[in-house]
Parts: C-alpha cells; structure tokens; sequence
C-alpha cells in the first residue's frame, strides 16, 4: 500500500444551481480528494483536517467506509464546522459566494497521525498556505510528489506565504485565471514558465470545461474535459481532479511525465462523475466498471491516428 | 489530383491587435481556407471569389503561385474590393469590428469555373447563405463532401436561407457561441445534437484558444489548440482551421468518422501557424518541416498510454 496523506477542508456546503438547491451536505477539497484517491485500491489516504461538534458521525462514517483513514480530522467539540454556501449561474462556470463560515477553521493547527508521517506522496488541499506549510514540516521522511492546490483568495490574502510554500513542493495545480494573477502574464505557456521558476517542477493549469495543461519545462499534455450534456454541480470537481491525479500517481509509485499524463486523464475522468449529482453523491456511488468505461470515453475522445512519416 | 471548390470572401484587412497595426492586407475567409489546402499537394483547390479593381495583381499571384486557380475570382473593374477592419483586445479573444464594407460582395453572384463543376469536396466559407446555395446547386455531380462555415452575422440576419443549406450540407464548422445561439442550447453535446437534426452528419464546434470538438451521432473527438506562447493576430484561424480540415480530407478521399479526426488536427495545426503573424504573413511562408513538427507537437499534446485491461 502507498500511503497518501491529504490536507484540507472538511466542510458544510449548501449549493444553489439553476438545477436545485441543497440544505448543508457534506463537503469540502480534502473530502473530495479523499474520494476520488479512495478509487485507487492499493493507496492508503489519511485526511487531516478538522470538524465542529456539529458534524455528524455518519459523514465520519462515510468516510471510513471507502477506507479513508480519519484519526487526523481533528473534532472541537465546542466549535461549528466550516460552512460554504455558493450560487451558480446559468452558464455554470461562474457563482457568487453567498457565506463563508470559517468555524473551526480559523484556529486550525493541522496534526499529521504519526503512521503517516513517511508517506511517499502529499496533497496539499486549497487551505492556507501555513497549514499547508505546517503539514510539509511535519513528515519525517522527504516525500517523493508533493502535490499542491490552491486559490485566488490565498493570493489575495497570504502571498508571502504562499510564495514560501510553493518553493517546496513538486506540482501545483491552479485554474487559469489564478495562474494569470499569480504571474502577470496572459498566455498560459509564460505563466507555467514563470510558476515553474517559483519551484514547482510540474505546473497543471485547470480550464474547467475546457480541460486541463500539464507543463514541465518544454514539455505540454492537455487533457480535455469530457463534453457533457449537462452540468448538474461544479463543486468539488477541482479537487476532485487533483484527487485523482495524486492517487493514480501515488498508487503506481510512477513519478515521471509520461505517467503523470495519465495521473492527469484519471483525474479528469473522476472529475467528469463529480460534477453529475449534488455534492459527494456521484462520487460515492461510482463503480469500476463506470470508471473504467469512462477513460475509454477518454481515449477516444482525444486518440489519432496520423501517419507520421 | 482531387479537386475542391472554395467559396468565400478574397478581402482587404486593417488589423489592430495590442502587438501593433497593419495597413490594408490581404485578407478573407477564401483567401485563408485556399492557402491551408495548398498544403496539401493532391489537392487542386479552386477560389470562387470576387475583388474590386483596386485589388492588387500580385495578390492574386501570391494564391496563384500556391497553385490554387484563381479562374472563378470575377474582377469587377468599376468596384471596390470588400474591406474589413478589426481590433483586437489583451485577451485577443474578443475584438470589436471597426469597419465592415461590402462594396462588390453586394451583388456577388458566384460561377463555379465550368471544370471544377464536379468536385468532390466543396468547401463554403462564410458568406451569404445563398451564395452558398448558389454554388451547391451549380455542382453537376454531387459532391462526396460539403463543408459549411458559417457566423452569428447569418443566423441574426438570413436565418431562414441559412436554415435552407444547412440542411444540405455534410459538415458544418461553426465556434461555441454561435452554436448556442443557433440552437439556444448552453450544452454543446446538446446543441451539436440540435444541429445534426438539421442537416449536418457532422458538427465541428470551434473554441478558439480552447481547441475544437467533432461531433457525429454519439462519438466525439477533442482536439486543443496548441498552447502558444503568444497569438500575434487570430485574424483567418477559424478559416484556417476549415481550409486544412476540408483539404485533408480532399486529399485522403476518406470522409470517415476516424480520417476527420485526422482533418481536425491538420486544421489546428494549420491554424497554430495562422496566429503568429499579421494576416497571411506565416501562412505564405510555411514549410512542409515546420508543419510535420508541429503534428508531432500535436501527438505528444494529446497522447496517453494508459493500460485499459
């Protein structure tokens, strides 16, 4: 078994869509990533995070269920869990942000179980980039990937952190118009060459509907997004992409390009089932054989065959 | 040698992008889709066309010497050629028309030159949808293949004679917006649905920088745009696009579902040059090395090798 360690948000989302709306259900990045890595049998995922009194076990329990390890979601008894709620707009690629509760989150001093502290491979889920920081420190052993996500708010609020984060990890994965913030430059290809100069040696670049880039140095892979006929719900399907692209790396202890090609393609294609139902639901109900029919969706959406000679 | 007829404008451009501005160039969708197909050597392409007396000679050699017949281009002496002038904004996404002068396309009645009557692929770039007609019903044989671009101008103002050919049609190549205003569907899995119903077999949706997607019954095809480091002047990518879509399969003679995913790469490859310089400037200098290259580009972009067993 690889072991893979995950940090994020364990959180309360309520969602409004043009399709329906929800009460408070389960959410947040690690929740997501911590899904979408549990597709891979031989990885090992242990979250950490943190949680209100008011979470439900049975939440705990769903978790635990995929065999997902959760002695490092810490529980303050005391305190409210952290809360998303979001509005989505008839395009579904833009939503306003209607309540952001941090709760428990504000004081939030991550604890990587000790059993997990050699862990080859560590996703970094969208949190500040101190905890992110913190859960970097705390291994024992230098991991081999350490894979990390995060968002504009970061960039807005805690650059100088996150700037110093950055500088010690091995892939970022970022949506288009954060890597443009982050560097200043309109077209992608400058905008990977100037992330990659802050340290990452792997840049991938998130374009929602429109697929995913893979950079290292001169080299590029994109991966499209599968085209669907209907976008039900967008959360989570970035985490749900990074996820899937650390635990297929994690689960084949294959750390090169041409494998993170595929690390990128299974990502995607998780994210393709994410983004069908409300929330986690797609994402817990999901079975092999759909997966796997899905990445042959995936090979003949993007596979060619022009004579090159 | 497999003949193809162009139908489309043969025009003066004045472009401005945030690189710098052009004078009056040559520019036009016919011009554009005639120089993608010359690349191909089998192909004997035919611009059915027409340009003012102020239309330079040495324009017209310049399609000449690519070995495309200039016989159906009427010259009208006492008129004026069409003129269309742009600007383009940072995000060279969007642009706003400075400048749209028909002068001789006003009373523009096409003549497919009397032996390329027969072609097997006729390819009609935006125009007036009856003149696209016209050129249709002057075809002696049926065509294996006929290829229709089109834009939102048509569908806002002769929407019914563009509904009409449409319907005649093969493969039409059309960009996402405009997809969805022809169908007022926001899903392009359901709109390329939608507009198979009116006619075409085959549906190529053009996402600009985001690639092209190729629809037929249930499959599709992706192919992106090659990330570049900088667009210098989009001005005749689409038309590029549809040029080197159209004069692959001339060429090949294969307008099968797997041989179009072929075509739509040739034409993103193709169109990955037409960016880099004012107008036609990279299109006329383009060598068969340079395109095999960037092919090869294309193959390392998009292929995986996952195990699906």
């Amino acid at each position: 078994m690889s072991k893979l360690v995950i940090v994020g948000t364990v959180a309360f989302d309520a969602i409004e869509t043009p399709f329906g709306k929800t009460d408070k259900i389960l959410g947040g990045a690690a929740t997501f990533i911590g899904l979408a890595a549990s597709q891979f049998n031989n990885v090992d995922s242990s979250i950490v995070s943190v949680v209100g009194g008011d979470f439900p076990q049975k939440y705990l329990d769903l978790l635990s269920d995929k065999k997902i390890d959760i002695s490092g979601i810490e529980i303050v008894k005391e305190g409210k869990t952290f809360f998303w709620s979001g509005l989505y707009h008839n395009d579904m690629n833009s939503r306003d942000t209607l309540a952001t509760e941090l709760n428990v989150l504000a004081d939030f001093n991550p604890v990587v179980p000790v059993n997990y502290r050699d862990a080859k491979v560590v996703m970094l889920g969208n949190l500040h980039p101190l905890v992110q920081m913190s859960v970097i420190e705390q291994m024992t052993e230098k991991p081999d990937l350490i894979v990390l996500d995060t968002m504009n708010f970061w960039m807005d609020n805690a650059l100088d952190d996150l700037l110093k984060v950055i500088k010690k990890i091995d892939v970022i994965t970022i949506n288009d118009e954060e890597a443009r913030q982050l560097t200043g430059e309109y077209s992608l290809v400058v905008a990977a060459r100037k992330i990659h100069e802050m340290g990452p040696k792997y840049v991938v670049i998130k374009k929602g509907e429109h697929g995913a880039l893979l950079f290292h140095n001169d080299d590029v892979f994109y991966a499209p997004a599968l085209p669907l006929e209907e976008v039900f719900d967008p959360t989570g399907a970035g985490d749900t992409f990074a996820g899937g692209f650390a635990g297929y790396l994690a689960g084949t202890n294959d750390f090169s390009f041409e494998n993170m090609k595929n690390a990128v393609i299974y990502g995607s294609t998780l994210a393709s089932f994410c983004v069908e139902k409300f929330g986690t639901e797609r994402m817990m109900n999901m079975t092999d054989e759909e997966v796997f029919d899905r990445l042959k969706q995936f090979k003949s959406l993007t596979q060619f065959e022009i004579e090159l000679s």
